[in-house]
Order: C-alpha cells, then structure tokens, then sequence
C-alpha cells in the first residue's frame, strides 16, 4: 500500500496559507495544518483557520505563543495599523515572525517524521517583509537540514514556498483552480469579531487588486 | 558617554546558560535575559533563572511556550527520563529546542536592536544533540542575517557560542574566575520540587563529573 508523505503546512487563516495548502493536498501530501496564536489583536483569524482546514478535511493543531511579551509590531501592540500606503518595512510587521513559525514546524515535522513544510509566503506582495525574500527561505532550509534528528541522520527537509514568486492574482486564479472557497479566509490586519475586513488597511487593498485583476468575483465580507 | 552593546542571553537556569551569561558581562555586554517556558516537567529550571539573573543584576524575560501540544521528547512528555548512560540522540531531545529558543531570542533582539544573541550550546558533552553543533550554529546566523529588518538595512546579527569548545569542566573554571555561584542552578532532567538534583541522568552525571575534573567541590544539591 503506497501511504502519503507527510508535510506540516502552516496556516493562517488568509488567503495565501490556504492556497498553499490546497497546493500541497494536490502534490499528494498527507497535510498537518499548524497555526500559531501569536496574540493577534481578535481571533477572527483563528477563527478562518479552523474553517479553512475543515473545509480541507486536514487536521490543525493551534500553538499558544504569546509574542505581545516580545512587543514590537502594530499586530500585537498597541500601535495603529496604517490606513494609507506604507513604504519600507512596516509597522505591521511583527519581529522574526516567518523564522518562528518555521521553526515550530519544523520541531512539528520532527515529531510527525516530515521532510516537508510549507509556507504560504509570497516576495511579490510582501510588504518589505525581510523574512518573505526567497533568500531568507533558502537559509533557513540550509540551517533546518542541520537543525534536526533528521539532519544527523542523513534525512532532507524541504521548506515549501509554492506561492513566492506568483503575484495575488496569481494566487488567487491557483487557488480558484483547486476548488479554494475564499469566503472562508480573513487576511484584513483589523477584522470585527465577525471577522469582517475594514477594506482599507495594506492587507485588504493588496486583497482587493488581486480579486480585481483575476478577474474573479471578491467573496471577502466587508463591514 | 558611551552605551554598552545589548545582547539577549538565553538562560535557563542551568550550568551552562548562567556561565554564558557571565562571559557577555564580562564582555562588556548591557545583557537582556530570555528564558522559555517550553512545558518543563516542574518550575524549578524557571525558578533556577530567577535567581541566577537576579544575582548577575539583568533582567529576565520568561516567554510561555508549551511544547507539550507538539511532543516528542522525555523532557515534555511522560516519557522516561533514562537513568543508564545512553548512546546517540537521547529521547530528553526536544524537538528543534534551539531552532525555537534562537528564534525567540532573534525576535527579542529586534526588539530591543541589539545586534547579539548569546546561547550557552556546548558541542563536546552534547550528548547527540544535532543543534549543538557549531555547523548548525553557523548556519543559523548566516539564516538569521537574513531573517530580520537589520539584514536588510544592513546590520549584522551574531549569535555567540562562548562554550561551544569547553569541556564541562572548563566551563565550571571559567564560570567560577568569573565569580558565577553554581549553588543557584538546576541542571538536572529530573529535580525535584525543591530543586535538588537525582545525582543519575545523564545531565548529573556530566555535570558531577565536570565539577571533579575542574577539582572544584561540587555545590550541587542532590536529594
């Protein structure tokens, strides 16, 4: 009997991470979903990634990890979420984030016996995000290969990145392809409780362009 | 007037860690302690950090990370601690441990901008650990030069290992020049609610023996 590797997919309950996740269920991967409760302001992003993941039928395990006592990002703080395009990096970037979650995965993959993670970061769309460069992804392979059992063991870890060089339309028009319903994703920095996006932060305008240009109908909520 | 260099120490209430911690003030280092609470059988690894970063004069910071939910290893799970000397990857590994601890520590540097991280690894009594290793280290800061906003505006980020090449005994001598009172730290698996150490896992044993070859009476207080 041929049985499905397996890979740690992480998700947050936006658009990008259940697009990666639809992408690595149709590599044939047997998906653990990991999300991580960083302290967001509102759970309403938890909240999607528990609907993402049973739409997908893919197990989730929610990691408490309370980053506010780090401090140093509008997402976790509180700073307010800028309303008008930023340049540089952003205030909404919240420190280390991207090697942090790779690095639960990874101890999550240790645990399963998983070669392969992934990710749904994006070098397109990413804001300055210094830790969304396909660079940065490429080091952090290099270190996890050696990081870990199966590194001394003579094992392979591959950090998936299926969606870093696809622009959102892009993303979108995959995801749509492998059935996405992205109704049930939240990416607005400030949603309600109901998980309505505001429409105006950087997240919610990069969302909106994206839908426009694929010319595929915007099913986000908006308050 | 001249400002001390921050560097964020992790410290975990043992040995090694207090030792490491000594050497960045003695370095000249403006030290922010950082330890993690990753789901450790009882407090008094925690309590241990109090107290020898209370007695260094340096802040510490305890970040609440239950790694229980990802499992895998005697010291996070109800697996037995083995008390026989063991050979290989022991099961009191935890899962990609420094990976995490290293990525808390670079989002606490960001922070804070302080451009070092010190972490008390020690490749000679690693007991099999794959990231104690100075190949996973160097990697590691190659990865986290990458990983944060300084890397993309230039700065650099180091990640010290001042023990890496020390044997234990080495270690407890340069500790005790540097005035480091090892009465205060827990370095066992398995102590108990008191602090007092089993004197049998491997932890004891190699720090038992590690204080006879330095010649330095053993402080250790053992049930």
């Amino acid at each position: 009997m041929h049985t499905a590797k397996k890979a740690v997919v992480l998700v947050s309950g936006g658009l990008d991470s259940v697009t990666a996740l639809a992408i690595a269920q149709n590599q044939g991967f047997d998906c653990y979903a990991l999300s991580v409760d960083y302290g967001q302001r509102h759970r309403s992003e938890l909240d999607a990634a528990q609907r993402v993941t049973d739409a997908a039928g893919v197990p989730l395990k929610v990691l408490p990890l309370d980053l506010r006592a780090i401090g140093g990002s509008a997402l976790t703080d509180d700073i307010d979420v800028p309303e008008s395009e930023s340049t540089g990096i952003p205030v909404t970037y919240v420190p280390a984030r991207n090697t942090i979650m790779l690095s639960l995965a990874l101890a999550f993959a240790e645990v399963l016996e998983a070669d392969d993670i992934f990710i749904g970061v994006n070098a397109v769309d990413y804001s300055g995000y210094p830790d969304c460069r396909p660079e940065f992804i490429e080091a952090y392979q290099q270190m996890a290969r050696l990081a870990t059992k199966a590194g001394v063991e003579g094992g392979e870890m591959t950090i998936h990145t299926p969606l870093i060089d696809l622009t959102k339309a892009d993303i979108i028009r995959k995801g749509s392809d492998l059935g996405v319903d992205y109704s049930l994703t939240v990416s607005c920095y400030q949603a309600d409780g109901e998980g309505r996006a505001c429409g105006r932060c950087d997240s919610c305008r990069i969302r909106k362009e994206g839908f426009s240009a694929a010319g595929i109908p915007d099913p986000t909520r908006y308050a």
